[in-house]
């Protein structure tokens, strides 16, 4: 059956892509009503699945000339709604866009489709002992593409950088179908950086097609240590002690009380300390001599920090045993309870002391569990509360949690997020982060590539108050 | 003397600011003529300087009440005409403004005035331990506020970025007078990088009063190689072949025979074997035991490609000494006409060896006197060309270079600019390096910051056809 409305829409679109790839039955889109945020929920009229850059043209097309709002989507892992579909709009999903375009090793760049899964092209690069940094939890699933969108982080971005460092050039489909290449594959530009501009952008400003990606040898050297401690506030010292000494790990993770007793609570035994009440996870990569004296001089600073025991593993066994309760965590804390808000917010790391502690304040009084597990040296925090999505009151609390924690996070000097993107779900709170000006500034370069707000509209961006507002002419008038 | 229009604008100034910080006197102007790309000249109808962001916001809500064209200007050695004033227009100077506001040693960061001279934050940081790292040429006399407008790179940018890789927030003020935050002090970006579009937009967008540097630690070591090749095309392999092998030093430069040549004719000792037509020069830093390694590496693979000899040197007397030939080229260049054009484009590395000689030819066709110096690892050249200016045959023979020079670049998979801008150079070039469709998107970003076109206008994008072909109406009718 095909939606009532735009009937023209979806008999050329059925015609181009096929029934099967033009998926418009109620019953087929239900899985597609969220992403990874999944109290926010909306049902697409339509799931398309193109296969070429022609389609996506074509698509965009249509949807300009039927006014269709259209979200691009990768694997739907996106933990801040920026994968679901917007009110009366079409799922553009790269499932079917996956392929590894070329290789250069000579010039050390990749360049692929936009549903390739992150994990496909490090696999496909290992042979050459080559590697692509960026590594977010979800690399086993989620697509280049959507970490594009999102500007995904990962625990090997304090070294090594977010998405946006590893990504040279774009091809684009713009809102009115017009195909563009923004950055260079060779990694310069000129003038505003249009390529910077987009990644993070969440879809909002055009349709990407291809990625070209810069790439890094695989490191000579690796080495993994844990370090557990009696309490949190002795971990959070030991993180600023090491980085404030110039040291800089290639991961620098934390794993809470909490989320050791939903590991043990799970079955998952994770090998800590029985009297841990805190856990780092530090990598160094590099030339086996400097890995050897980042280290030394690490466990030192952490023992001075009060670490209760220090682990190290050089092999790639030893390494993932020490990852284990890390890798595993998620996990466990999904058996806490049917769903789980994965919250995303970045503090100073001076700040850590005293931002967990009010944290887990906010969730004791909401009567919420919490369990933190986050990129420590960066002071990107994941506070991850377990709850049950189907009982309106605990999404209530959970709801006023994540306000409460944003604020907490805010007024510490931090950002409205690390690594997970705006999205719907933190889009309401822009204005606590950015004044006026500045989302009257992000609503022009909206207006400029998608004049028609069809691309992902109703996401990172609050809702103007008029339609006059979305304009450029709007930065007349402003104040000092 | 006032000039005779915009009284009002000119008589308010001069309270403000006293008739000393608001030259309005012809034979006082003339020095503010034009800044490094001494051949494209235009007198300033004023030059305004400014001590406080309240004076900036006061200057550019005037000019924007008098429509009076505004272009900011750090120390005026960019290379590109971006430093020089807009037809009819004043330039606002940030001599004046060259505080270092703040520096946090355990957050790593520092916050400083664009007036700033980039040496002088490294002076202040060397006694904490602490470096800037991005390190134009120009460094004892460029800005950083100008630096950010070009986003400058530097011998020592192949490892640790252009200036952009180094910006974390920027304090703006708009084309209306308001004033408003990019980025972020811990180095987060929420949504689009607003940031990043910033930096390098040369002046169009906004003008920039305070900016955010991450900084890094002094490396504990430091080695620097010196290798000397019998012609340009081994020197080139040797280059390929470090790079290709994953060795990547925190400088990699070249110097051409003419250049060599350029040093004996100013009487300078470069100290260079007589049998050397190309020279080498490769830094590495990190961990001491790396860098050994490092040096090792890349000395067995530039005998390989044919050095005739490599000097090595660790301590600081010895590396200055190896660097000497290469601080002193562009003096030497300097001796040989009374004006020099330093022209910045960027090919693949792996195009150096056709593309310079090819450089070469058209500089011999033209009787125009070349030398090379450059950031070999990066493949950012740097054609020099020695001219006179009063001689008007001359002029146009070395534009008509410029011009060739740039279309042989962007054929070999190229940039137009690798770290000097667009300016006024290098506007009318931009059609070849980019699609109607991308020009037409960075008229839009302009139109949203600076809509009534006062912020360094007739810089970086070509002239549009109509007016209307500025706004982001001009989106509807591409094609794909």
């Amino acid at each position: 059956m095909l939606p009532a409305h735009a009937p023209e829409f979806f008999t050329t679109l059925r015609t181009l892509l096929g029934p099967e790839r033009c998926i418009t039955d109620q019953g087929l889109l239900l899985p597609w009503e969220c992403d990874g945020l999944s109290h926010l929920r909306q049902l697409p009229i339509a799931v398309l699945l193109p296969e070429t850059r022609a389609e996506v043209v074509e698509i965009v097309r249509l949807a300009a000339e039927h006014g269709i709002p259209l979200t691009a989507r990768g694997a739907g892992t996106c933990l801040s709604g920026g994968a679901t579909a917007a009110q009366g709009g079409a799922l553009i999903a790269f499932t079917r866009m996956k392929r590894i375009l070329e290789i250069d090793p000579v010039n050390r760049t990749a360049r692929v489709e936009p549903g390739l899964v992150n994990v496909r092209l490090s696999e496909a690069l290992k042979p050459l002992g080559l590697a692509y940094m960026p590594d977010p939890s979800s690399q086993t699933a989620s697509t280049l593409g959507g970490n594009v969108a999102e500007n995904s982080g990962g625990p090997h971005c304090i070294k090594h950088g977010n998405t946006t460092m590893s990504v040279l050039a774009l091809e684009v489909v713009l809102a009115d179908g017009s195909v563009i290449e923004l950055g260079h594959a060779r990694g310069r530009t000129e003038g505003p950086d249009l390529r910077g501009l987009f990644v993070g952008s969440e879809g909002t400003l055009g349709i990407v097609t291809s990625i070209t990606f810069r790439l890094e040898r695989i490191p000579p050297a690796e080495l993994t240590l844990l370090a557990s401690f009696a309490d949190m506030r002795s971990a959070c010292n030991g993180v600023s002690s090491v980085i404030a000494h110039g040291i800089l790990p290639s991961a620098f993770e934390a794993i809470d009380d909490r989320t050791i007793a939903a590991l043990e609570h799970a079955g998952k035994k994770s090998g800590y300390p029985s009297n841990a009440a805190a856990v780092l996870l530090l990598e160094f990569d590099g030339a086996a001599e400097s890995v050897r004296a980042e280290a030394d001089a690490a466990t030192a600073l952490l023992r001075a920090a009060g670490a209760l025991r220090i682990e190290e593993a050089e092999d790639a066994a030893q390494r993932a045993r020490l990852w284990k309760g890390r890798k595993g965590a998620y996990g466990a804390m999904g058996r806490l309870a049917p769903d789980l808000y994965v919250m995303d917010t970045v503090v100073p790391r001076s700040r850590l002391p005293e931002v967990l502690p009010a944290i887990g304040r906010i969730c004791d009084e909401l009567g919420l569990p919490l369990a933190n597990v986050f990129h420590a040296g960066e002071g990107n925090l994941h506070p991850n509360i377990s709850f049950d999505g189907r009982n309106p009151d605990q999404v209530r609390r959970v709801l006023e949690a994540g306000r409460r924690i944003v604020e907490v996070c805010l007024k510490a000097g931090g950002a409205l997020s690390g690594e997970h993107g705006i999205g719907t779900e933190k889009r309401e709170f822009m204005p606590l982060a950015f004044g006026p000006e500045t989302i009257e500034l992000l609503h022009g370069l909206k207006a400029v590539f998608d004049p028609g707000r069809l691309l992902n509209p109703d996401k990172v961006l609050p809702e103007p108050v008029t339609c006059g507002e979305m304009r450029p002419a709007v930065l007349r008038g402003r104040s000092a």
